[in-house]
């Protein structure tokens, strides 16, 4: 279809049978304990400039039939490894059959296959497979979503990433950030305290030559160590970036503390996560990112979700989109995951997929949740909100609205659009 | 677009990465421990009238480019509870927050609820939410599917859910067959003795009126008893009419050796099953139907499936599409759900949702796996068949044909057909 709605049009939603707003304290984020402060209420929703202009019925040059549909903001993906080079599915196979990491590693597999595919892959070929992974994203309701370097594993192969990240930005549909992930895992050739030198001595071309705004690592066995996200937690701060970290995913290593003490954005994966560390990261503002693509995939534990919620954490929910532990881009699917694994509303998931993780990647005055003056991010879905972990796999999308601009409508909705 | 292709017409697919086709023995079924006998060599595809008439390149009036794809038999749902009316979406919510079935059942919840539901819903409104399910199966790759009643709960009641699902047969893509799931729940104001007498007296009526080739019963703490099993499996073959039944699905009730007595056609469940029934189980001809979406929505055990397999059962997967524990209508969702839960190969998975499956709806004679002479049900995959379970979410079905008739192509696959 010719596209019906361009950014400056004014265009109008009505009849929505849900339409999912935030609280009117107009803060960054919403913490879990007030979740069901969020409400629902059918009002009209006017999009004028590409923002939320009233949520009122106003002359409007489309009006859009929302009978029986939610209205939501878009989703925001905000912990993607995009992109990305090829697939694992062989050793997947050989995962859930059983096999050790060290035993898949010595078959080829793991972070180091992925970065020899990346580096063995054209330019085109890489922003090929992420263009239409992005578009699939989009398919699903994202509007948004974080890129990671972190396949690289060398000074140049990072900023190589970074710089893919930054021509996938013009590509897509969506708004993205990238996310400079110098820290995966230890090069070949390096220990982790040289390549961190490395990662040191790299910092001002990532500032120079990249669009990165955050920094992150793996904290892990197989990987780095809480002293070196103390040290990237320094170079963050005197770079102006935001930190990030991927920590007790597979093992405890008590690395929240040390996150917190440097000011983190966010503390991704969490499964492992100790009891004592819970109520400090709930009350601060580093946001609890939950994966359970990824913890139901790569068979992790359960991260403690309900009791992060109930103590007031800001929880995010992203796909960890990945070739390894999480090839899953759909975050309808991991909002149904996440009800079912963690006891969570959907309300709750909605808000974790949103507001929440357009805090986590710096975007929240922009985006995230539909208020007055943000841009016009939206998504009609087919049912009540309710129905989004409950049908498993369904697509809910009508139609994913970025700025006002009609980005993405499924072919059986043209009905409800009267131009 | 068009129709580019009829039953009629002589079609070839070439240059598939894989064909995935059992071994030659022309076996109605193919036991699980002989999985790794799949054959997965990428030989040409021709189709005539509808069948599959030759593994060789042939002058074709359709040719279609299925580089980097999977040819593999049409899924096949052997296990779903459509027609059902409405949806129960809320009572999900109240589940994975803890409720207990009592109090969901206080809440207005359970069969009760669904059967409600139909007996208020017009026959053009259960027909339509049915045939707008089997649209989205048919996205999915399921080119068959069972119905079944079970939501009637009275005479007349069963019998419209029969005639629902004879219409829409008529209404929809696909091959279907349907079961009489006349014990479901124990009816208000019956003892479970007495409703089996009621079913036995509607049986002549199911066997004129309708086209039920099955009987199935829930067997279950809360509904009917081994003894009700065993009762039923006389009717079965009193009637002709094959025996399925839902066992040991929340509790071990030990029904499998009554099943195996009367000579059932499957046994589906299964997450209870006693470690002393899985070697008779599998030495016989009865398939053990699995159903790990409802698994992982009701938080019921995992079945021992991988078990099963080594064992050598005949082991089919299904959604158990309803809208009480398993409201989910994708079987690569399921394949990935399973191969993650059960440690089953690919192959495993695709074997059980298409050659089992097949046999379990006793349709394997015209359908189900890819041999000369069966009905060209088949489907293009995006992907070898490694990435089904992998890639969670995404629907890697580019087109579906069943008897040779292209139902379904994905938008973007256009320029692989050179008619």
């Amino acid at each position: 279809m010719s596209s019906p709605a361009s950014p400056a049009q004014t265009i109008c939603l009505t009849k929505a049978a849900q339409v999912v707003r935030p609280p009117e304290d107009g803060l960054p984020f919403l913490r879990h304990d007030r979740a069901a402060e969020l409400r629902f209420d059918p009002v009209p929703v006017t999009i004028a400039g590409g923002t939320i202009a009233a949520f009122a019925e106003t002359d409007a040059e489309l009006r859009i039939d929302a009978s029986g549909c939610a209205v939501v903001p878009g989703f925001v993906d905000c912990h993607t490894h995009l992109p990305f080079a090829g697939w694992r599915a062989g050793e997947y196979e050989l995962k859930v059959s059983g096999a050790s990491y060290e035993e898949i590693a010595r078959a080829g597999g793991g972070i180091a296959a992925s970065a020899a595919a990346l580096a063995e892959a054209g330019d085109a070929q890489v922003l090929g497979q992420a263009k239409s992974l992005a578009d699939e994203m989009l398919a699903w309701g994202t509007t948004a979503f974080e890129c990671k370097s972190g396949y690289g594993l060398s000074a140049e192969g990072e900023l190589r990433a970074l710089r893919l990240a930054d021509e996938l930005d013009r590509l897509v549909s969506q708004t993205t950030v990238s996310t400079a992930l110098l820290a995966h895992a230890v090069p070949p050739g390096y220990s982790a305290d040289a390549w961190m030198d490395e990662v040191e001595s790299l910092l001002p071309r990532v500032a120079d030559e990249t669009d990165a705004t955050a920094l992150d690592i793996y904290v892990e066995s197989i990987a780095f160590s809480n002293q070196h996200l103390a040290r990237l937690g320094e170079l963050a701060a005197d770079a102006g970036l935001a930190l990030r970290c991927h920590v007790e995913q597979f093992t405890g290593n008590r690395s929240v503390p040390v996150a917190l003490e440097h000011g983190a954005r966010s503390v991704d994966h969490l499964a492992c996560l100790h009891p004592d560390d819970l109520e400090p990261l709930a009350a601060s503002e580093c946001a609890a990112v939950l994966l359970p693509g990824a913890e139901f995939m790569a068979a992790e534990r359960t991260a403690p979700a309900r009791e992060l919620a109930n103590a007031g954490a800001i929880c995010a929910l992203a796909t960890d989109a990945n070739p390894g532990t999480s090839p899953l881009v759909s975050l309808p699917l991991v909002i149904g995951l996440a009800v079912r694994r963690y006891g969570w509303t959907a309300g709750e998931a909605v808000l974790a997929a949103t507001h929440n993780a357009a805090w986590v990647i710096g975007l929240h005055e922009r985006l995230g949740s539909l208020e007055i003056g943000k841009s016009a991010d939206l998504l009609l879905l087919d049912a009540p909100i309710e129905h989004l972990p409950y049908r498993l796999g369904h697509n809910p999308v009508l139609a994913a609205f970025r700025a006002g601009e009609l980005l993405y409508v499924r072919a059986d909705t043209a009905a409800r659009f009267d131009v």
